[in-house]
């Protein structure tokens, strides 16, 4: 890089970020990486923190837990829990405490390829997708309509190409497939075949376990392989807000924990519905049903890798309708995250949710401080950070390419200012007060360029009469032609198509052979 | 509101929305307020603050600052400051130290109208407009076009109307008036006609302090009647980075003190051209920059309000455009503002630039995760919050009530949550599990409704088929329509008739009166 480039008229800013992006940087010289660290961000004070603490404790011991399953009955009573009157399970504070202790903290998160593997636990930071959505908005027509199998495969071919997407939760529910074996081995099919970074997806019933963790290995090149490198989570929503558990979800624990799967467990009460309307209330009762399901996991493996998610969503207590994009949404999900730091737990919260039905000014906006306040109060998986509209009922292929920029500017956010004699630049600003009177070919300019900025991929930045030049296009319409391009271009060739062939014949894939093997 | 309004089907939302904003809440029933209480976010940990701090006080003492007007020449040297060989002046640590001990750390911003009096200081975070774009996007157009003195006077009526702009500073350069005094005289007569919030402006030269000084007692309705609610703030630019004074607004700041006018004194180098590239680097140089302008300030006058704005702003460090919408930009501001909190200043930052050049996704999550860093970090008044876009090169009139909308969900944020025995709710959970098993009807659940939540204006929150029964709009559509209707409907009173009549009389006013008086 010379001064020249530096210096470089605007207009040609667009050829030289093309120029930059096709050099890729060192690991050591990015500006930003999977793992900052956040943790700047307090929304409570310690002696909050404290009463929230000790509630949460009070509600798993004194009001405990509806529709405990037979062996989680066991589990919990031999260390000391108790069924009472009311058929309820009692977590007792003793047996919270000791598990808040001795659990994994931190763990690696597999990709299938190593170089996607994330370091999760303590401060650091990763963004990654998530959802249920039964909906999708076509990227041709821009209408509603129900979400398939391949537009799931689509998802998590773009989420591989995204830097700022760390791993990839399944986003939509394929609604074309209805056999609910079929419908978990798919899902599971279509992203892993999609995306070579961390997956992770639900297991519908017991039942279904084994076949799954089949498939699991299938993919992982055979038998055992799946355990050695875990590349797939289980998301698990082992409770039915308020204060009940799931009791399929249990049976999907009693089986797949001892397999080896990491698991999220996800308690997503919604405020003024399932939680209380008040929000220190929705963070007590999902901090008890978060920790109720980590107890569990870790009295069925004391080794298990658990992420705690504790998830509830704001309503609009007008309606009753999720308000995922409010305010409240980003305050309650932050005050989560600080409860999990508190105990040094992995978490997991949702942000990015959007009430937007489509990635215009209010979807940003939502995503946005949602995002940014979770990932500064540094929680290590934020799930739901990219593509999701609607309040989860939607989302929107090109939504995942600007999101990916917005992730990596709240990423830099998150890296914050390094203090150091050099950083401070008392000596370089004397020297250019004194000389040049101005920054620009400086050695300094030149030397953070690229180790300290960040840069968008289709976020624009032209002055406005280029920009209009180049057909005043906002950034929906410039993701959209990104989208196409990647769709028809970009086929990942981590799952080899002998590997697929094999999975064919032991499976029954629905995701098109033609699909995946296009180029 | 009964149990019905809580319960009922979502397609009735809207109007119930109608309903309860046709009912003002009291003040103290407000879910929020001008002034929330920020500071949890703390990019820097205290080690860090200290050195920022000595490099500050180093540069201030050992570098110094180029183009010194003699009497601050002679005001600093009295208190021991000194010119230098390079003919700069140099701030000693002693009086910078005393003038920090000393300056007015709270005061009362004056609305036109008392109701939007602000208390500024401390914690208490305010948001506003600001900027000086030369161009605007029209609202029926869509193009950009060269800003005029009557689109200004529509910006300040929409933000009369949006209750989460608390005050507004002129955010456009009317490029229809050429004459210095004229603009000067028309752009504050523009903005204080439109809204009766408190109104910030800049004043070119020394000469026409005193003919804004007497429109403003004219508008105020007499001789001497601004001075004892001083409803506007000059805007002072005294800096040109890196380190130098801007001598012009040197002299107006030392006839518009003593007038007793309130002063927001601007540093906004750019990292990488006119500050250093490196972001610690931006940061001392800004703190230096503005705390020099602070002792000046108060040397002229130790009564002197005086609101710090350390404003750097980030490049795109490939083309030198300024990436106002950045990370980068976003770390920088938040980190000012713990500076400025540190020493207990007024303060205020630029936070909402985008580098959109509409109201899109871009546009918001750059808007979002600025405003939402500087309001965690607690800065009291927040510039540029609204309605700006491409990097302060343009604005929008929609985008006003678009982000005023984002301001009140960040305000909700910044509230942060309550935590008392009632809030925990640990007794409702109780009951609830061994109840009804859900809060929908719950008193809580009625109690919070108003009090705890916001509820947008125009972002959308309907389910999808409802949303795109009523056309598929985007927010951007929506606020076009509303800001339509505001112009073509809502002309404040708060300058009456007669006034405007003086007003007229005395000053060559360029607004045409049709427009101030249409209904």
């Amino acid at each position: 890089m010379t001064d020249a480039a530096v210096h470089a008229p605007r207009r040609r800013g667009r050829e030289q970020r093309h120029a930059q992006r096709a050099a890729p940087l060192a690991l050591d010289a990015r500006p930003i990486w999977p793992g900052v660290e956040g943790g700047r961000f307090r929304p409570l004070t310690d002696a909050q923190v404290a009463r929230i603490h000790e509630a949460t404790l009070y509600l798993m011991e004194d009001v405990g837990f509806g529709n405990a399953i037979p062996p989680m009955v066991e589990r919990v009573c031999a260390r000391g829990g108790r069924m009472d009157e009311h058929g309820r399970l009692r977590f007792p504070r003793a047996l919270v405490e000791d598990v808040l202790r001795s659990c994994r903290k931190t763990f690696t998160s597999h990709g299938q390829r190593p170089e996607h593997d994330l370091e999760i636990g303590g401060r650091r930071v990763h963004f990654g997708s998530g959802g249920a959505s039964p909906n999708i908005v076509d990227l041709d027509t821009g209408l509603y309509r129900g979400a398939m199998l391949a537009d799931l495969y689509d998802a998590a071919r773009i989420c591989d190409l995204m830097d700022n997407v760390h791993f990839f939760n399944r986003s939509l529910v394929a609604r074309d497939i209805e056999n609910v074996l079929e419908f978990d081995l798919n899902t599971l099919y279509a992203i892993a075949s999609g995306t070579a970074k961390h997956v992770g997806s639900s297991i519908t019933t017991a039942e279904n376990v084994e076949p799954v963790l089949a498939l699991l290995d299938a993919i992982a090149g055979g038998e055992g392989r799946y355990r050695k490198r875990p590349f797939a989570m289980l998301l698990s929503c082992h409770v039915v807000p308020p204060m009940r558990f799931a009791e399929e979800a249990l049976w999907v624990l009693e089986k797949a924990l001892p397999a080896g799967m990491p698991v999220m467990i996800v308690s997503a009460g919604q405020a003024g519905a399932t939680a209380p309307a008040k929000l220190a209330g929705t963070v007590v009762q999902a901090m008890a049903e978060t920790l109720a399901g980590l107890v569990y996991c870790n009295l069925i493996d004391p080794q298990a890798t658990v992420i705690c998610g504790p998830k509830p969503i704001v309503s609009d207590l007008r309606t009753g309708a999720m308000s995922g994009g409010s305010g409240e949404q980003a305050i309650v999900a932050a005050a989560t995250v600080q409860m999990a730091r508190y105990y040094d737990l992995p978490c997991s919260v949702m942000a990015g949710i959007s009430d937007s039905k489509i990635p215009d000014a209010q979807s940003g906006y939502e995503k946005s401080y949602t995002i940014t306040l979770a990932a500064h109060a540094s929680c290590n998986m934020i799930t739901q950070t990219c593509g999701m509209q609607a309040s989860l009922l939607g989302l929107t292929k090109e939504g995942y390419i600007i999101d990916n920029d917005m992730l990596g500017a709240i990423a830099r956010s998150v890296r914050g200012i390094e203090i150091s004699d050099d950083s401070l630049s008392v000596e370089t600003i004397r020297e250019v007060v004194l000389g040049e009177g101005h920054y620009l070919g400086n050695a300094q300019t030149l030397e953070v360029m690229t180790r300290d900025y960040v840069y968008p991929e289709i976020a624009d930045r032209q002055p406005p009469a280029t920009w209009e030049e180049q057909g005043s296009k906002d950034i929906r319409e410039r993701a959209r032609e990104r989208a196409r391009e990647i769709l028809a271009s970009r086929f990942p060739r981590h799952v080899d198509a002998a590997t697929d062939a094999a999975v064919r014949e032991r499976f029954p894939i629905r995701l098109p052979r033609g699909l995946m093997h296009r180029t």
